[in-house]
């Protein structure tokens, strides 16, 4: 089985996206009515590519981008935060075998992010959720937040252990004129989570706690070397033991260089196959004529044992979201 | 012979330190005198470590972290980027044979860049000097500034290509708590210029500008395909053509297998090599038994004809330093 950990729900419905244009407005509108028929077509793209890629079941959030905690305020980014979720929900409902949800949360900067709680809960508790979306930086790219490891983000990492659900570590779209959201924030980002988990010791203190660093961990792989070498300078344990042991990165990666380069240096324990179709690189690599972001191509033609290629492509999924393997498969 | 294009000044004697410090303070102290037996005992680490890895020559600039544009005022950052400009110079007159200078700039949050442009003259025509090193983000790590393509930069890059010298674009210390400076804030303004270059078009108003992005290029040979499928998406050329034509990486990349895909996915042509030693990773590699920033094994073991090798160690730093070739070996 394939399980692809990191898809965004990027083609929701027209009417979702004029909702929230409305209410970044100022209107209070009311939310449309969308049927199942236009959720079943908003996903036959998404499905068709699973099915031309062989990839099982994509765990499937809401659009990245477009969490956009930095704009309103607190109660704005909760009422958005809940439609979305609830429409990822739809679409789990929908396509119970082709898709997980993992829902974003109602993050604002300046608000203390235990109050995401009640919205982490009601999403693994009421919608089945398996997962959720971590915003490391609400401002949306002034990144006036604490870093992960600041006693302010426990509260919310305690439920994610009780709920038994992993965060993937996911900034949203830049507000800051110097980032390009998906050629440098995201990526800046990655290497920024990473490099906090290096200094701190976030994981002695909360053993249980999983979380996935997305777009093949940022920075971090190609300058491994750096890493380990920073490690030893600051006193902080090897990183592949002290921070790997509860991080994941995915394969987001979208060259076969990259991707070689990942599975060189980041052992197959803390790799999960991802590839954030549809995302930010829906073109055809005209070298190769496939799509960039068809990553499968690409961790298929990595030279890997059949254990770390059923650890990978499925078995570490099921370890850092164990709740895709109890939930029901038709709710 | 052997160039490596990224050394910084990071032994300076303790009295400059101690100038700094009291400057922050508020003070209005005296340069100290400091003999030039201070300066050559300052470098014999340095000058070992080249012996020791055949560097022939390194290109010499001010501390990086300690340039920290974003303290005091543009007084401060004028009065210290001189002091430690002048005291590069000493060193190269000591050594003109093992390292040529390279200037830091006066920058200043909000203040216009083109109040650098003396400080640059006075660097090139007074001192010698072969090259600036340009901080895209004075601010340490609030970003506040205009993209690297804004018109606001063009007069600094105008009197880059009279005087016929390149910029280093490399960031200092990190004022923002969410970035470490060597793990986090370097590598992510690397990535982030990069990206603002890929967007832009300034190399058609400029063609004579030359770029070097440091420590590997950050995050963007390991994410290449990213980059080429971005282009493509936003309507941009081929990055190859469209940004390494006038940019160069540095080799700053720690271990071997980063190493590998920076020469695999970057044409050698704008690879420069460098190891930015003595920097921010001094350890050993216990996995090695070298040190991590001893980039000489690392570029010595990817195989590359005796052409590329010969521009990657020489060649490549000629063209984009030209003064390096036309300065008196002997000032």
């Amino acid at each position: 089985m394939i399980i692809d950990c990191h898809g965004h729900y990027t083609t929701a419905p027209a009417a979702h996206t004029a909702w929230r244009e409305r209410q970044l407005a100022g209107d209070a509108p009311t939310y449309p009515t969308i049927s199942d028929d236009e959720i079943r077509e908003s996903v036959q793209g998404q499905l068709r590519l699973m099915d031309e890629r062989g990839i099982d079941l994509t765990i499937f959030s809401p659009r990245a981008s477009a969490m956009a905690h930095h704009l309103g305020d607190a109660r704005t980014s909760a009422d958005w935060t809940r439609v979305c979720n609830d429409l990822v929900h739809r679409v789990v409902t929908l396509y119970p075998d082709r898709f997980a949800g993992v829902g974003q949360l109602p993050q604002s900067p300046g608000v203390p992010v235990e109050r995401s709680i009640p919205e982490l809960r009601r999403c693994v508790e009421e919608l089945g959720f398996i997962g959720c979306n971590l915003n490391p930086d609400p401002s949306g790219g002034h990144w006036t937040a604490p870093a992960l490891t600041d006693p302010t983000w426990y509260p919310c990492y305690e439920a994610m252990i009780e709920l038994d659900v992993p965060a993937m570590v996911h900034v949203s779209a830049s507000a800051n004129r110097a980032f390009h959201a998906t050629g440098a924030h995201y990526l800046n980002a990655d290497t920024t989570a990473f490099m906090q988990l290096l200094q701190g010791d976030l994981f002695a203190d909360l053993p249980g706690l999983r979380l996935v660093i997305p777009h093949g961990g940022g920075a971090v792989p190609y300058h491994w070397g750096r890493y380990r070498g920073l490690a030893d300078m600051l006193d902080r344990p090897d990183p592949a033991r002290h921070v790997l042991a509860n991080v994941s990165f995915d394969t987001c990666v979208y060259h076969q260089p990259g991707m070689d380069l990942l599975f060189d240096v980041i052992p197959a324990d803390a790799i999960l196959f991802g590839s954030e179709a549809l995302g930010a690189v829906r073109g055809l690599d005209d070298r190769t004529g496939h799509h960039f972001d068809d990553t499968r191509r690409y961790v298929d033609a990595v030279p890997l044992s059949e254990d770390d290629r059923a650890k990978v492509y499925e078995h570490n999924a099921r370890r850092v979201y164990p709740r895709l393997t109890v939930r029901p498969s038709r709710p």
